[in-house]
């Protein structure tokens, strides 16, 4: 039971970017206990792409290829399939009106080029996609399968699970393992794992691995073993982390910092308002990721100019002029304004020096406050000092003002 | 003249890390003019490496392998390269004698698994690693060359670029080439697809790369030459690419649309305010993802709930009740709101259901409308109908607007 994954699109082989996709792949091949055991990428090329595919499926039965099915000239999958099998390809008339559907139900006319998407090779099935207008293609050969799929990481994953995932693990399934992700915001790798050290040694028999990007950390735990029994296990470990980290894992799996949020306002029946100097929209913005969090977010101000903080937000002159915009009281007065303006029961502000310009010897880049308003209860300010550039700077506040508000409702009121 | 690479080690198969020594490898080999045409990532496996040299030798006379040449158990690739040239290896003394020499200076013996970096395969050249305790190897082959670094980044870029890049350079250098991306926003792929189908066909020689991300298309040039040359020749191809998308590229390589659109703001002396709905804060978080857009950007309003867009842009409510929140004519009193309230020259808003809730028959997920009020001229509005999920409305939704924004600056007030 062994995977290969070949990428196909000439950009993977230059100097800026990278087969994200086959890392979704090998996590969803983990479940079902497939390995990868290669992968490979290769450029808009039908020779090549079909050598590729020769060569994977030499060295394992299932073979995932992404990417390559677009309508434009250098999108060459199909043609590479047709070459591999040594069969001939026509179109398809019922793909055809799908196609041209997808396109009338937008208003327009299917341009000529996607014709081509029609196109199947004889012997295979095409695997339909509900998001975008390139089928993808199942093939079956006398060592296992083929199974391609658009490059598009949305359409490439929906695909997969809904599609490729339980035809491989019906003929090909070794025993489960479970997976399950802990998620930490705000919160350095090496403060993590400082804590969570005596968990690792008391598990040592099991692998852990610990992920950061900005402003979160990941713990990744693995379970072999029937679903039960790898639950429990996951639970018992799950425990052990949650001791650790007091109050600090805010989620798990597919939660994220602003769906975790969004849902504890919801079930408070809580509102929540934004107003934002150097994350420039970004909070608002990850808040308003989350589907229906107009239940919940009733809007924001983006406060770039000094005067649009007195004029929109009802900061006062007074404080600018003696504590800065970058200060304590600018983003409590930030929160308090944004708070009362939209007659929300939470408001959250920011406000700090996201460089690379506008720093001084005592506000330095990287110098931010953050300051959340709630109905009925004083207003909390905190300072941070994310490292890093102005992404980084920008990301980390978001991260740890969403997770001030978090905490918050969670009755966690101190640090 | 064509390179391939092949990354060693189990973890590049895994769902948590990618191989990113090629993309800086990708880069160098680039400057002599050497494009990768393949890259593979296979695990600690002397049998499956040995393989995928076998393969990538075939496929390209330079062949690059990173990594499995360190000390441990599962550090195969001296095996696999004696299983691929089918000749004995031994201890190299001299080697030997630098390796305990490096422990010996640091005041530690070696240990004894560090033997093994001594074996030299028969017919192979070491190469010297002036970082670490793995030395290279160099192989000839009938079809061209092997090559064998160490995973180490700062260890395989030091000994690619001493030892293995000018002797690369001396045997197969063709003349170096000049890269340029055009940058195209707000366009499907198929739509600039169908526009530069000629531009292709008259530049049929050279290799054209179109690569499309949500609400950007690119078009990759490649020119070979001598960089004045090669410079001459892209100009050129640019000039067809402008002709056959008049006014619609905004921006080359390191552009970015909020980068271009920010340098006009600033060239015109305007500033800019946003009032957003279904982008939730996107198009002020890209404005200031720029350093120093505090220059132009004077602010923005979230307006997620219907009375924050009567309340904080003083959209009318007779206007939200006669034609709904997602309509022209709330979008252009929310952008005159927000010009107003701001004081700014220009002001962008924008109103849709991102989905995947809130969609009516009337109004299906993705009806976006976009507006642009701009001082002394006539408030212009737009209707979208991206297609895609929650995310890539949004994310199309803010190039559009911004895209409206750059266009009206550059004079192209029609679209």
């Amino acid at each position: 039971m062994k995977a290969a994954i070949v990428a196909v699109g000439s950009e993977l082989l230059g100097p800026s970017r990278l087969d994200t996709n086959s890392l979704w792949l090998a996590g969803k091949l983990d479940e079902a206990g497939i390995p990868v055991v290669r992968k490979a990428c290769v450029g808009d090329d039908a020779g090549a792409i079909a050598a590729e595919i020769r060569e994977a499926s030499r060295r394992a039965p299932i073979v995932v290829v992404t990417g390559g099915l677009g309508p434009t000239a250098d999108d060459l999958t199909r043609e590479a399939v047709g070459e591999f099998s040594g069969r001939p390809s026509a179109i398809d008339p019922g793909i055809l009106e799908e196609i041209r559907g997808r396109f009338a139900r937008r208003g327009i006319a299917m341009p000529a080029i996607n014709e081509k998407q029609a196109l199947v090779v004889e012997g295979t099935r095409p695997l339909r996609n509900p998001r975008g207008s390139a089928p993808g293609i199942w093939l079956e050969t006398e060592e296992g399968i083929v199974a391609c799929l658009p490059g598009v990481p949305s359409e490439m994953k929906r695909m997969f699970e809904e599609l490729v995932f339980p035809e491989i693990v019906r003929r090909f399934a070794a025993p489960p393992r479970s997976r399950r992700v802990l998620k930490i915001a705000a919160m350095g790798e090496s403060a993590v794992e400082e804590r969570v050290g005596p968990v690792y040694a008391k598990w040592s028999a099991h692998a852990f691995t610990i992920l950061a990007s900005v402003g979160e950390v990941q713990l990744h735990l693995v379970a072999a073993g029937a679903p039960e029994v790898a639950a429990r296990l996951l639970d018992a470990q799950t425990e052990d982390f949650e001791r650790a980290l007091p109050g600090r894992i805010y989620g798990r799996d597919d939660d994220t910092l602003e769906s975790v949020v969004g849902a504890r306002l919801r079930d408070l029946g809580a509102t929540l308002a934004t107003a934002e100097s150097c994350t420039g929209g970004l909070i608002a913005q990850r808040i308003t990721d989350v589907p229906g969090s107009s239940d919940y977010f009733r809007g924001g101000v983006v406060a770039y100019a000094n005067d649009v903080k007195t004029g929109a937000l009802g900061v006062r002159p007074e404080t600018l002029a003696a504590h800065g915009a970058v200060s304590e009281e600018t983003a409590r007065e930030m929160a308090e304004g944004a708070r009362g303006k939209f007659g929300a029961d939470f408001a959250l502000s920011a406000t700090g020096v996201a460089g690379p310009g506008g720093g001084t010897p005592e506000k330095p880049v990287g110098s931010v406050w953050i300051a959340l308003a709630a109905k009925g209860r004083e207003t909390r300010a905190r300072f941070l000092r994310p490292p890093g550039d102005r992404a980084t700077i920008r990301a980390w506040t978001a991260s740890a003002a969403l997770e001030m508000l978090r905490r918050t409702m969670a009755g966690a009121d101190t640090d």
